[in-house]
């Protein structure tokens, strides 16, 4: 199996998995869930819930692991629904769709929002796991997703950074706590619902951070040398809002190199795992050797 | 005890457990804890937390319910700032004070609501409960603040409601998922950490939903008839947006009926429970019979 078959299944049992757990767009009240699954069912990558997944069989368990996996999905889609509305980054284009609120309008796109986030605790809190696992998923999703270097830090921190000249921890904790804290969050899942060992979490989770930061670097660049057609989504925003950036403290090459440092030590997290892992390390470079 | 006593004794330990659950304002980043105490620590009545504690007690277990009920209040107070934003309600009175968007702006006041929702299903994780009570309440918590018959579900379909006729079945439908569903849930956390029997469950439930429908019913009416000084919020907002109320279907006296209604019904709901439930009867009672 190549790796891009590995993806592309992968990716179609989370979405199998998804469409069976959300609502469908009709029941009611349907424009809400329409608007769930307008976002959801945009093309995303998918990738948290995949390097869940991933994880998980590189524990050598390999299934169960997709309908918590669904959780995290849930979580990055809520997050870009309510990144792009109007009062913060203001963004009509999205997977090379239009957002969420551009068509169903603001406050729809707002409850949409909540909805999911509300959602990926809802799954978790339903899943065939042990009570204590679905503890251990919940406490880890919020804790990634919350304000204490997660999700919602990296974004505020994020706000309060434009404009302002670039400064190097500010940035590493902003990539931190904005992108790797969930990609950490994904790579942890695969440990705890393959019931792993501490030092294979503890691997995971170094894997996961780093894998995280080199994401972000990436996706930084891209925003800097991309197309918004190659991109799907509106490219040069970071440099137009004054974003701190990697490329705008270390330049396009200097951040390559360092993307390419972290995804080395990603890799090298991952010495303790045998064969089990190669969809988790081919992942891994796909992440960092990609156009969008 | 005297009945206000009581509240304002419970009132204030919720008020030090959220205090002791949420990062201190000057957690970086500090501006996001700062809004999410704003609204947070705005003078709240603790409606649903301490309705949740009277429950526990009614049950026959008084302590150890705090902490969860918080949960509750979080997940309240998201749904007040998101509720308040331009784009939904627009409103920039809340609790008497100023609404957390016109104190830290938009972006900060989506975030903060985010960062509430979250931090309420990490609080349930974090429980000293038994895991099979936490995922228990997540579970609760998750359908009470969702799409279908949930809170997100009854503020989506109000919004749909608005500038068409009234209508009863909508009506019902909007008070049941917007308000009752929430207050449900938190007489039902009151069972499920007091450990109570199936029945005391079903009666709670049963008490919840109608109180939770009084209590709609009455803010309907205060919204109609007080001004917006004694309400701490605007007044007359829902008339002015055409929102489907009770009074726009039966009248202020006609409502007032019907909420008198609904109480009977919850207070018959405990009929089963003794004493211990006296708190429970004398806040049913408050809720209905209030003035602001």
């Amino acid at each position: 199996m190549t790796i891009n078959d590995y993806v592309r299944d992968r990716r179609g049992r989370v979405d199998l998995e998804l469409d069976r757990l959300l609502p469908a767009a009709n029941v009611p009240p349907s424009t809400i869930h329409a608007a769930m699954r307008h976002s959801l069912f945009a093309g995303g990558k998918r990738l948290r819930p995949v390097l869940s997944i991933a994880a998980a069989e590189a524990c050598g368990r390999p299934f169960g692991s997709v309908p918590a996996a669904c959780a995290l999905e849930c979580i990055h889609t809520y997050s870009l629904i309510h990144d792009d509305l109007p009062a913060l980054d203001n963004d009509d284009l999205r997977r090379g769709k239009p957002t969420c609120h551009k068509v169903f309008g603001e406050s729809i796109a707002i409850l949409a929002g909540d909805a999911l986030l509300t959602a990926a605790f809802r799954i978790l809190a339903q899943l065939v796991e042990p009570s204590r696992m679905r503890v251990e998923l919940t406490a880890e999703l919020a804790a990634a997703a919350g304000t204490v270097r997660g999700m919602v830090g990296g974004q505020v921190a994020d706000i309060e950074a434009e404009g302002k000249p670039p400064n190097a921890r500010e940035v590493d904790y902003i990539h931190l706590a904005k992108t790797a804290a969930l990609i950490r969050a994904a790579a942890r899942f695969g440990a705890i619902c393959a019931n792993g060992s501490h030092d294979q979490y503890d691997a995971l989770s170094e894997f996961g951070r780093k894998i995280g930061l080199a994401f972000q670097i990436v996706d930084d660049i891209l925003d800097e040398v991309s197309s918004s057609a190659a991109l799907g989504k509106t490219a040069g925003k970071d440099r137009s809002q004054n974003k701190a950036t990697y490329p705008a403290l270390y330049g396009v090459k200097g951040s390559w190199r360092r993307a390419g440092q972290y995804l080395d030590g990603a890799l090298k997290a991952l010495d303790g795992f045998g064969d089990e892992a190669w969809a988790l390390r081919s992942i891994a470079n796909l992440l960092v050797n990609r156009s969008n």
